[in-house]
């Protein structure tokens, strides 16, 4: 089945101890959209300007992403610059140029219409609201947010929760959310505010997913999927929208939709999660195969097997 | 088997977000041995005070643990204070008075000398190793450190390691050690520093076993034990040393020593730290039973095990 997600597409420049890249293609949509195009077919809904060549354009049609929701808009596409420490589990921002995406109203096209799954990835939240809003055939919704929307728009952001049915955030975010130091409890709180299932992202540790009673199974039973920190990481931007695009990629890619089917999909973001960040940008994601895939969820899921 | 705990007896002063205790009877071979005492014989050296009465005895001889190697000092037992805010991961010291554990040099009774499995919980690095060089049949020894020692007595410490079997600290401890932020680098340069075995304690995430080459079984594949944050964590004292005592303390009830019983430790480590957390001091510790420590070591396999 198809799945549809809305959000940015940047220009990035990075600086990590591996070293400093310029102008590579990034951006909430590229991360989630080439992750999710292992498992099924994947649409984006973003903007972009004139910068924006034939050979960006190819990073998402070699994976067969369908990009003609990407609307071409004049001046310059969103730019980004972030600067890893040692710490790479968090990036300080050096500049923040939005440009085109300052005045982005995402528009569906028609042929999306019928699209199964959503995944509104982090924007403002009145516009993830519109777009669900739009989209009436869908299965399920994903949804992403951030510290800037928590803080800075906390009521458009609850109307969105009502209308999604996993959330996806990390640590940090769901206890500012929950206004709760102590993690089962924020989860069991954002929950109460509208989604099904929420999925908090640990970084190097993994992700667990809460439930709310009932839903997609029995009880309310947590599940965590952990990852192996890798030897290796060279850009740790677009982790998050990885782990998306794998978790809501392989939901979409199934003929039903139930917790061990969202356990799996718990891995599978992981999994991509840990791929991203092996190389600068989306290089890592857009080399892989199907079955790196399948043996490093094999190794995630020895990681923690007891016979 | 028997295990053997060679560390610190003490009384703290816990300020946490859910009220204060004072003079609650702590130390690591205390939380250590309570934890141990569910799997296996447990015996203990340390040094007490005169403050250092017969109902402090009782907490150790209820639990069958063998109190022989506890010398009776005079002046007072070691005193700690310590104050957690929202962040429970983190205690703020307020207050040591080493006290009698100023001058403890570790004496082992004749009647331990046949003691199979040794755990030396964080006491100076020299200390350490000369227990372990008195104890010729041990078959396994267990080690914790601290920053005080990975700072202050590296050399020392360093020829600690050489002796000891595994190694149990933290993500912060094994990355100053190793002179290394990228956590499976550094695990692999402490394994080269000596232990067989590297334990990482990620807090409230569980813990990695780290092997090396050949250790235990074949290959090197880490393995993680998730625990599950639990709802009502009310003080964070001796999480690590229960986890210890749960993890060793498994170990030495087993007729053989492989990785798959390293990994069901590791699980128990879990366990028995998120038990300690649950009450003020070792208060939950001394009043569980083995059918709730089971049914919670299900919990947190449940937790990660797909089907």
């Amino acid at each position: 089945m198809s799945i549809l997600v809305v959000g940015s597409v940047a220009f990035d420049d990075v600086t990590s101890p591996s070293g400093t890249m310029k102008n590579i293609l990034g951006g909430a949509a590229t991360y989630f959209s080439l992750a999710a195009s292992y498992f099924t077919q994947v649409r984006v809904v973003a903007v972009v300007g004139e910068d924006f060549g034939a050979e960006h354009e190819a990073v998402f049609t070699k994976r067969n992403i369908d990009i003609r929701g990407i609307e071409h808009a004049s001046g310059k596409t969103f730019r980004w610059g972030g600067h890893y420490s040692d710490n790479l589990n968090e990036a300080k921002t050096t500049f923040t140029d939005l440009n085109v995406f300052e005045s982005f109203h995402p528009q569906i096209p028609k042929e999306y219409e019928d699209t199964e799954f959503l995944f509104l990835a982090n924007i403002q939240p009145t516009l993830q609201a519109n777009v669900r809003r739009n989209m009436n055939g869908v299965q399920l919704t994903g949804c992403d947010t951030m510290n800037y929307w928590i803080k800075g728009a906390r009521t458009e952001l609850a109307e969105t929760l009502k209308l999604v049915n996993v959330l996806l955030i990390n640590d940090t975010e769901v206890k500012m959310l929950a206004h709760e130091t102590n993690l089962p409890r924020a989860a069991q709180k954002v929950l109460a505010m509208g989604p099904q299932a929420l999925v908090i992202k640990h970084g190097e540790y993994g992700a667990t997913i809460f439930f709310r009673e009932g839903a997609f199974g029995i009880g309310r039973h947590p599940f965590r999927a952990p990852t192996l920190p890798i030897e290796e990481v060279k850009d740790p931007t677009g982790a998050g929208d990885s782990f998306a695009g794998g978790f809501m990629g392989y939901i979409a890619s199934q003929e039903i939709l139930n917790r061990e089917v969202l356990k799996r999909a718990l891995f599978y973001g992981g999994v991509m999660g840990s791929f991203a960040v092996e190389r600068f940008g989306t290089e890592r994601l857009q080399l892989l195969t199907r079955e790196e895939i399948d043996a490093r969820f094999q190794v995630f899921r020895e990681l923690t097997h007891l016979e």
